[in-house]
């Protein structure tokens, strides 16, 4: 079936099509009297607040935000240009694998990537809590430096703030960045069309789970390390490999690889198919997520994208991506279908199929 | 005396310019074991944590950051862009004459301004409190919002966090800018020169003032609004009636004017004398103050700029800066002069005069 939109719509085409409308009509009313951590988890809670609260304020008319995604575009004497702002409070601030002044800087340069942008560079600003070994500052400070050397960027201004004891868990960090929009880019997460192929850069769930086993509170012993990493040369690769066949890029952050699928496919109208047998996870990792009871697809990531291409662009597209050092792993995991719109469904080792929704509740929070 | 670059240097002034340079290059080690609230305070404290824990990691060629400006500058496909950041701690959250949301959007675009920037769009990046009530939330979002109206900025892009109830003072925001440098710009911290002429906008000390007297543990009475507004239509005025003879701006924010003067003697290798009559402060101000046993010139605003005109241009940049709305109560104050190198004096009523140093303690935090 094609949905291009030079062949005559049918009427089912035109009922589906109609459907499509009235979902992305449909916004979430924000009903809750407070804001609670499952507000900042990345699920249902977090897209409820964004698009009940905040998209109705900060941009009435959907220009830029309605359509979720972490970055925005700006024009400055016709020069695009791709805008993007993260607050980083994971808890504990080190963890194996990275620390949150490197996650500050991978994670920003990285929404830029995903759309399609050359990160170019990024400002700091800093809350610290009163009392903070000036150690554990400096330390971050390092981490901040080396990462942006690592992806390209310069440190063009920055803020500090104290606030007092107990009140920002040692430190918060968020990090602003800009970079020039690849003319080869012509993504939007409205663009996904059945047939297109989900690839992901590699395997999925490490970081979510290095942040939950260095905390105290799990008594696990494996050594699980954060696979925080700059992706634009992976997003590079992409556009190289498949151009205008590239339909959507997104990191795979808070609420993991399936948060990323249910926003997309609702974004699009379409349905999207994922054969968990085909999805890359380390064996520790499905180990450590087996005995903490959540899916690794529900993981945060933080070094790792996922893409949307055209079928007969996709294998190019794989083949690039596994070129980039930091990408070796990356695999096709999943099918863009045309029903059910909206939806995300699993398709299991076994053969059977069962739906994969956003997450309502927060079993992740603190996380980036 | 004249320090225009093809006169002859005489001994005189080789030995003066050598002690500029000694100066700038003897930074500050930061030896504290750990971060203060003082840190965070924008004085002396503050201008040592920047410049002797987070310039030599950032920015080791002291290419931006070392200028001890809150923007720099960046490039894309040869168009000049402006960039800033800043967070937003203040306590409480409202206050008389404003709110932080307002604050967040001011406190950005205004660092553009001073910047010589037109500001053009903004990212706001929310640390929310487990549990801030939604109609506080709402509150802020709509308080953010017309702000930004109200300073001509779009808002690009956006992040939320949560933390746990009892962290993040019901919510933290950072606001981050972009702006298009003005042609007519070429302001820098080390462009001031004998004879230049200090101007400031209005009247000094409401926000700050107002913060303070919001707080509980002050019990005052006088109702004294934050003077919080966007300053890019006074930077524009005073671009258009002084030129190249306009050396440099800033808002008087943490630290108040007495910081920016500290701060530009400082990088200018000159000397600024105040003429302490000739500051406008409020009455109501005035006496607050003094009550609570401050000098209103290091108390912060948030609607304030003070610009360094050459003496040429000086009357007709007052001049341009009255006719805007909201710095109608524009003034001259002072005047750069050659020495004492890095010092500012205060020349009092009486004909008197003292030194105005960098604030060494931390009297007024979390005004920001």
């Amino acid at each position: 079936m094609s949905t291009s939109s030079d062949a005559p719509v049918s009427d089912r085409e035109q009922r589906i099509l109609d459907i499509i409308e009235k979902t992305r009509a449909r916004r979430p009313k924000f009903k809750s009297p407070n804001v609670t951590m499952a507000h900042g988890a990345g699920g249902k809670a977090t897209q409820t607040l964004i698009e009940g609260l905040l998209v109705p304020a900060f941009d009435p008319d959907e220009a830029g935000l309605a359509v979720l995604a972490d970055s925005g575009g700006v024009k400055i004497d016709e020069t695009g240009i791709a805008m993007t702002t993260d607050s980083f409070v994971v808890k504990p601030i080190r963890f194996p694998g990275g620390s949150i002044g490197e996650l500050a800087v991978n994670g920003t340069v990285n929404d830029l990537a995903v759309a399609g942008a050359k990160p170019v560079a990024i400002t700091i600003a800093l809350i610290l809590e009163e009392g903070l070994p000036t150690e554990v500052l400096r330390a971050e400070v390092d981490a901040i430096a080396s990462a942006a050397v690592a992806a390209g960027v310069e440190i063009v201004a920055g803020d500090t703030k104290v606030v007092e004891r107990g009140h920002a868990d040692q430190m918060y960090i968020t990090t602003t960045g800009i970079g020039a929009i690849d003319p080869r880019a012509s993504l939007s997460p409205r663009a996904l069309r059945p047939g297109d192929q989900v690839i992901v850069s590699g395997s999925i769930g490490e970081h979510g789970t290095a942040i939950m086993l260095a905390r105290e509170e799990f008594e696990l012993d494996a050594e699980i390390e954060s696979d925080t990493q700059p992706l634009w040369e992976a997003a590079d690769a992409l556009l190289g490999a498949a151009g205008p066949d590239l339909r959507c890029v997104r990191d795979a952050t808070r609420g993991g690889v399936a948060t990323v699928l249910n926003e997309l496919a609702r974004a699009s109208g379409v349905a999207i198919i994922a054969r968990e047998g085909d999805v890359p996870v380390r064996a520790d990792v499905r180990g450590a997520a087996e005995i903490l009871g959540i899916d690794p697809m529900y993981v945060a990531n933080e070094g790792r994208l996922v893409a949307f291409v055209a079928p007969e662009s996709a294998g190019a597209a794989l083949e690039a991506l596994r070129s980039v050092p930091g990408s070796e792993g990356a695999a096709a995991i999943g099918e863009v279908k045309t029903e059910p719109i909206g939806m995300v469904l699993v398709e299991t080792a076994f053969g059977g199929k069962r739906v994969m929704d956003l997450l309502a509740g927060d079993p992740l929070p603190r996380i980036c």
